[in-house]
């Protein structure tokens, strides 16, 4: 029974049964190379190198569906890849149908020719599915930004309460990163995706060579066809004409790697963001709800951010793979004994785990619930501190700068202690807290009585700096795509 | 149609259609999470805690095939992983055997201990695959080891021939890093691979909870049940029992990782030095044959290393996945979210690449063609260089150390200039070698009148070392396992 | 000026100022490059090979500090390695001494066993260092466990509240960690570091040569003095002799990373914990204070977690810095040309890190404040949820399991949403809370008029499972040591 | 003495005494970071926020050479980052001047302003360098194809010869690999290197308040200049001004380790093929000589190829440490408490291997040593055998490809079996080689017979395909640039 061997994607809950799965399986690599073969023939049918009468029995064998990729793959050891079975089984299939187009199959062609063109298929599609996905992500989080433009939470670095921020400049910074990983992916669609055509050592030779001996070649044969079937040949297929063949200069699938892994990491900010603001004592967002999303096998309470753990997994298994891509730059010769051979699977890992991890992305941001008012809550308890660094400033011209900072780290340190010293105690209150001990130190005095009246002061909402204006920048670049 | 979404191994032919494939396949984690269950219950009726009369229909059902591993990895994505799924499928089928029993599935358990206890099951039987694939390798490598004790070959350092080794010194090194292999591999057999039961948060509460209210339960219920369960239900499954729950304690995962990762480079060295050898300008040894092994889907002449390909793809491929799993070793809280779940593939990808590519050294070495001709021939051209080393300590007590060094480096580099100007020339000859220009240095005479007669002096399989020795050494300690 | 080419650790906070640093700077290289020279002297001198009037020139040049690691730096480049240069460097001095004993230098050496084992040398002193820090952490965290073995605190999966644990057990856990780290320190220390003597290409043939041509050999030489040297040379150097020299055999290097990744990413976990647990709305352990610890450039109220921040950064740094000794394995020939180069700087890079991250573990475990009363606080909002699997069993009987688990579900969801909307309307209360929800459930009424009285059911404390014993046996590990 | 704990690049030979060492020193950090300061303080004076009074004073102290690095690191423990420390020392150093001044130093700013923004600095002249070292390689392999565009040269594929290349093309891909890492770095420098400025938690709130408290401040004080500071600021330093800030939005830094990995590894194709073509079987190049340059502590005759070597090694290294940077995307709040310090090591690593990669390999370019006459005697062992491809495609029409195919498989292998024979009896003759094999077979003869004389069929450079059109797509490429 075929499950018996084979994967299901039961390991891999970022992308089984999403979208992408069906694009990258190996029935989609299978039918990507059996698309290089038939475009192969109609290009050299096109230019006279092979009849036109060989294009339909190849076109009828490829898509006749009777090639098992299980054989192939079982196969593919013999020659440590699978496009020498796939010649063969296609040669034979096409021979029932018609034995002359047979002889016209895979053509002065290379086995890195087929696959290496077939990945690019594969991967130009992968990487539209998660444009698409990071297009959705990108909508829902600027709806978060515009409707959160002025939300005031927590500031945190280091772990730490810091300063005051909003929300809509946290969703900002994801917006911001989904829109670069965006921008690089788009780069790459738009040139970074050659079809690949060199022949057995990248010269093209054996193309010419058919040419040359075409039944439509004249008497000086039909030089130089080897570099004139690139262009057509790309163009078939919806890739770009690269200037020399690349099987030993792998440049494509570097970028690839490059932009998959940065994908995978700026949605990973995202997660990581959601899984701290969703932890219990913080509560301030929850991941959409759904029926059994979430679930735990033992606590009925539970409601897991799975989205963000999906994502999170994800972006910490696809930078180590995208690595094998981008050490396969180191390819001895014409064409490498290992180094070609490492980058498949990871690639395709690369595309399936990046298309899952935006997916869960759109779903997070679309459907992300946000509690403002336990981000509010959240500035409270230690009140006025998160505006220290404002208190600096108001006090440094009659202190100077280094005692205000000293006398305000005092202050709150002493209010820290006091703190812990009550709850110690299990008495009611918090000790002294930072605001009071602040109003009763003198030399502050003036900050209270002064145009600005306490409240303000130390409001938190009052101290978040351009965090609008940076929101509406990043919306503005949102808004211009 | 199934395949049209899954993999079964098209872009991995380390080991598409191999002996491990079906240990590692998703069908093959499904079987070790329904163990587990299984086990479970037994355990648990065995200390009395759920009815003996349950267990027949848990294991009924978990043995029926019903449970169908695609609508589990599709529905894993709204828990984020498979286990929640396949406790409701199992609870389902238990039900309709008996509803009773239904009761007693997955008894105080979590997910993590069902999918950490299955891996680790997986994971042994993988092992044991890929050692006996080691033990093969050695085998045949100590054959090689003692069949080529004493054939001389260029030693090769920095790409450059050096000074003389022997075949059979290379080969011990390869035979003395698969042992180092299969060493730390049976290390993690022998105590690596615990069980994993924790309960929720690793306390295990909930077994303990159950213990306590089971039926046979006397008036103080059956405390501490929970840590007496862990013994039993390890032994049942043939592993270790671990003194605390590991669910974010990632120990064993962490070793896997290191021992798999290494095996895998261990093989990589084999393969890049036969790689290395078989070069068409080498060709001192060559892999072995058979039908359509070796081809090329261009060029009929080909007979490509292909298992040196597939074990050098593995190895480029290993270590990266294996970081993911000493990466997660940082693993937050009493159960990570995203760390734990980025675990599961790559280890699996670890196991099955690694075993492959230890099947196909197993392979590569039991039918390797050695060509001790071509070993001697290729010691030639630089007749006399490749012992310089020698002649150096033999000049020294006449012309210093520093000075003989110098004279020597002199010559070579005329020799060499003479040779590349003679074939620029296309003269026939190669320009006077290194041999004789030494002969002609005055201060050298003595190395030739003396007691060493100057074939001796110059022939490489006189200037050995102990390498013999240092094979036997290796030997000895392969047949001492 | 020396500082402006060269690093003082500025970016580097890890271990700048640290302990390790002068263990592993390029200073102690030279200098454990030079105790290998001059034991190799000395070992040679004491079998007859070279005579004892070189030991102590050679010693004494080796030991006058007038070898300029700079100039050999800047040298390096030529020969792709330090050795060449240091070798110049070293007889040149020697010769100053004695020009007799300035040819006994380098005696049939290779720069890879001087660098190899120096390299040993320097890794062992870090380790060992390490290994020390990691015992200064174990002692501090054992006393943690003994001291909070019955401290109820929040236990957190996919960084929600699950069930309770107590800080012992995650204390125990940190401990079993570095007690694992500890483990594998000890087995590299014990056996995985070998010195290396193997010549130009392994085969000891120049050390057999100079024996053979030693003075005080007889007439049939010192045969096989390459082999017999190697045993005292090690000792001598209190490392370890191998079976085969191991220039392209790369265990020792590769277990060494093994071992630093594994211990950074061990310490990382306490790292990553203290930090959640240090999270301002958590608050349940800060980090020990000390002057200007913990400071911001900015914010005068900030005390930051440094220590976890430093063990972080080390975590993140080290495996992949580990990763290129892993993929060093796979060295061609007898000594490969860039695999070997590559690893010195990483090496050393995780020498270093990974013993400043100890020593700030050291300091952390220590240093640790730990508010119990804050684990309490912390428990109590969602009062009853964190019981819930407790719940559940208790109601499965009369329920039936899954029944139960819905219900639970139910009245969770219901009560944060309940929460939600009062804090949305600012009320004062937080909506019904779960466990009033729950007594109001007429199928839950048993539960709390039954021998559990309600106050119990739901106490944290109450379900605390194996936590105590658990934590006991990693004390006992502890101990046994 | 500083030497005995610091780094001089002895274990980094790739750049130990190059020109990218000072770009990229510990001081060369510390200048930047001063750079930084000051840019701030005149840029906050231009805007009118502190006095033009205090420029000049802190402009002094921060180029008085007076801030100890040493001390700086040793420092930097305490707050995890040398910034701390550094503001302290330059405040006191500028009191010194000028108390007021004193005042105005580091004004609203925080720690990562300071580090990323000297980090940008010191990375855009470190890309510079790389840029000019990579513009060197590419004018000297631009000379390389240009001479040898028609040197034919045996085509290898996994490992094996496999039909005729040219070397201009062979150097024609380096070329291209070159100009693609040019292309990239330049793009980052062009656009990818943006100032940092975000103040405590990327709101600019302190450079707000400041501006607002400004003596020079109207009544309304001068609101918004936060955001109006980030543009001159930038400009000052010659950077880019980024939308918003990029504290935990490390866009930058990933990109940069992608270009950095992306020319290591395209590097790293240029060396692992000279380091093939410069085995000692193969000798096709040799490596530019010089004094001791690929000397060896042993062998006087060796001339180790130690550019591709030190390339090699970067190669090797940097990919590893660029993960790092990529990871670091995953970074929680707004200022991540490891992920930021776990850059800044691996990014200067990264800046300076791969800068040093490309000195070497401007220098292994530039002075490559050619050997066309042993290309083309490695052309002819096999002779005919290199061509099969192209017999196949003649033989096809009349025999059928597959048949062809097969017809040719067999005759190679006959003549490998016979020539294995023939070496192994000593015999002098190779055994009968596959052209004559060829010739002797009946369907073959048509191929001697016809228009296509035999030399000329099994001339390898009559089957160069199209190397030499591709050949000059890379040059035109090149020029036009």
């Amino acid at each position: 029974m075929t499950g018996d061997r084979h994967d299901v994607g039961l390991l891999s809950p970022v992308w089984a049964g999403g979208g992408v799965e069906p694009l990258v399986s190996d029935r989609a690599y299978l039918e990507a190379m059996l698309e290089v073969e038939v475009a192969l023939a109609e290009t050299q049918a096109g230019l006279g190198i092979i009849p036109a009468s060989s294009v339909g029995p190849i076109r009828a064998a490829a898509r006749s569906g009777r090639i098992d990729p299980v054989a192939l793959a079982h196969g593919s050891r013999r020659a440590a890849n699978p496009v020498v079975g796939l010649v063969g089984a296609l040669t034979g299939a096409v021979a029932e149908l018609s034995p002359e187009a047979a002889e016209h199959v895979h053509h002065g062609c290379t086995s890195q020719d087929v696959l290496d063109t077939a990945t690019v298929l594969v991967a130009a599609r992968a990487l539209r599915y998660t444009d698409d996905a990071l297009v959705r992500t990108a909508d829902a989080l600027a709806l978060l930004v515009a409707l959160h433009r002025d939300t005031p939470m927590a500031g945190r670095t280091l772990t730490q309460h810091a300063v005051p921020v909003t929300f809509g400049l946290k969703a900002a910074g994801w917006l911001s990163l989904v829109l670069d990983a965006s921008d690089r992916i788009r780069a790459v669609l738009a040139t970074g995706l050659p079809a690949q055509l060199g022949g057995a050592a990248g010269t093209l030779a054996a193309y010419n060579e058919y040419a040359v001996g075409a039944p439509s070649a004249g008497e000086g044969g039909l030089p130089g066809r080897g570099t004139e079937l690139v262009g057509p040949f790309a163009r078939r297929l919806g890739l770009t004409a690269p200037s020399v063949p690349w099987h030993a200069l792998r440049t494509p699938f570097a970028d690839l790697g490059a932009v998959l892994s940065f994908t995978s990491g700026a949605l990973g900010k995202l997660a990581v963001d959601v899984q701290g603001m969703a932890r219990t004592e913080v509560a301030e967002v929850a991941e959409p709800s759904g029926e059994g999303r979430g679930a735990s096998s033992a606590m009925p309470q539970k409601r897991n951010p799975v989205l963000a753990t999906l994502i999170a997994s994800a972006a910490r298994q696809v930078p180590p793979l995208a690595l094998v891509l981008t050490q396969a730059l180191v390819s001895e010769d014409e064409r490498s004994a290992g180094g070609w051979h490492a980058e498949w699977q990871p690639l395709r890992e690369c595309l399936r785990l990046t298309a899952g991890a935006a997916d869960s992305a759109a779903e997070l941001a679309a459907g992300l619930v946000v509690f403002p008012d336990r981000m509010r809550a959240n500035l409270e308890p230690g009140e006025g501190e998160l505006v220290a660094e404002r208190l600096n400033a108001l006090l440094a011209p009659a202190l100077g700068k280094a005692a205000a900072k000293k006398l305000l780290a005092r202050l709150s340190a002493e209010a820290a202690a006091a703190a812990a010293a009550a709850a110690a105690a299990a008495e009611d209150g918090p000790g002294t807290p930072f605001a009071e001990r602040l109003a009763a130190v003198p030399e502050a005095a003036g900050l209270f009585t002064g145009p600005g009246a306490p409240k303000d002061l130390l409001e938190p909402s009052g101290y978040l700096g351009a965090a609008g204006i940076l929101a509406d920048r990043v919306l503005a670049r949102h808004t211009a795509r």
